[in-house]
């Protein structure tokens, strides 16, 4: 154990790197060795300090119980190592993730531990395209669920069916399934819904559907994207309906809502230390 | 109608500075007039350009929409006579707070409009004390509910009483009164909660109780404060149990979990411009 070591658990936000936080921002240029997953955006990794080691970890693929075990001695082998260890999470490090997980299984290692929330993609992407959780008279809460459960799971919809806005994260593989539960649970096929695709990245796709189109398998939508039902996405025309309006020029050109050829859809390397 | 002027819908986040946003952070220290909510923290206003013009908003006493049109009127006369116009809220500007209502009207008003989202107090403050809203195999949804509806209308807790975690804002002077429409809904009376008191301020307290003993008026709370109820309110015995252990020095230092002497709670004057 390396008494002068602290692992820091950071969210690294929806993906453009003027959203991290202060101290998100801090900590990536001081790092002496990053721990990322691989769904953190290109723009925010180029904050690390370029002498850094930087571990982008793989996709899940396998037995995810033995992959989290390895993140974990990796962090600690790089804690008895360096001094500032951050391990970095898309969005906020404890909506779904496993920021909690890695955090308590450090402590009781007896590790220093700072956390450091981020901007929630779950929030911030629909409410950047134009889509706010809650709005006054359509929308008084919101529910945050997974369309994935471990072991395969399935989450009971019928609990979360009456709240006024869903964001679904994960769910885009079984998006059909989801869509036709809600609509057994009580929730109107006409109900409109969004996915953001890509959000917060140039290859942002915002598709627009009704659950019924949705449940029917009518909708084409790449993962990862954040998912909302509800009323409030008929507010996107109010706030953002013709992305080059030029009362929203700014975030039309760093979100430009074309959609994604499938070129654009196949990550280049980065060019990683 | 001023061309040059653009108005920036900012989250301040909980509290701490450097929680702000990168783009938050520069646009406060670039701003001509900074237009705020009285609940930002004054370690944020400290970050304001030193020549801007400071409003802070009164809290919310009588007429709730002559104040919302009051506030919009506002920002319209100072973007009328300046470039950059910051509206900065307290949390997200999207979650509960009229955000978007200030957005779509200034969008229709023709104004330019940039939103920079903030990290939520809903999320960060429970986690930072160690209770996430979502953990493996405790809670794999989380619902966000305002305890205040407009007009004084109740909401309706049974629609959100089957969601794994709530967090319940805005919901401390009728707590008594919600946690025992949640039990009523088939939530345990023996389920624990915490409020989260003056979150990530220096006068942060942590409040645990149960259901029950909320519904009982057992349990002493001071506004502002986030509510949490759930399961994963045990968590925080594992992650950050003892403010004082060095395994979460810095949190502690920063949010020490005292309880807040009643001259504490008397928020001094801040010396604006």
């Amino acid at each position: 154990m390396n008494p002068a070591a602290r692992i820091y658990l950071v969210g690294a936000g929806p993906g453009r790197a003027d959203w991290l936080t202060v101290r998100a921002a801090t900590l990536l240029a001081q790092a002496d060795v990053v721990i990322s997953d691989r769904l953190v955006s290109r723009e925010v990794l180029t904050k690390i300090n370029p002498t850094a080691e930087v571990v982008l970890l793989e996709e899940d693929h396998g037995n995810r119980e033995r992959r989290q075990l390895r993140i974990l001695h990796l962090l600690e082998a790089y804690a008895r190592r360096y001094r500032c260890v951050v391990r970095l999470k898309g969005g906020d490090p404890f909506v779904f993730g496993r920021g909690a997980e890695e955090w308590a299984w450090l402590v009781q290692r007896g590790w220093a531990v700072e956390v450091v929330p981020g901007v929630s993609s779950a929030i911030a992407l629909p409410a950047s395209a134009g889509i706010p959780p809650t709005f006054r008279g359509i929308s008084s809460a919101f529910a945050v669920v997974t369309g994935c459960l471990r072991g395969g799971a399935e989450p009971s919809w019928e609990r979360y069916a009456q709240v006024d806005t869903l964001i679904i994260l994960m769910g885009v593989s079984r998006r059909a399934q989801i869509a036709g539960a809600l609509i057994r649970a009580g929730r109107p096929a006409e109900q409109p819904c969004c996915f953001i695709e890509n959000g917060a990245t140039p290859r942002e796709r915002i598709i627009r559907a009704t659950l019924g189109e949705v449940a029917g398998g009518l909708c084409h939508v790449n993962s990862p994207a954040v998912w909302v039902v509800g009323d409030v996405v008929s507010l996107k025309d109010q706030l953002r309906g013709i992305a080059t309006q030029p009362t929203t020029s700014i975030l039309a050109t760093d979100h430009a809502e074309h959609p994604a050829s499938p070129d654009s859809l196949s990550e280049p390397e980065l060019g990683l230390r």
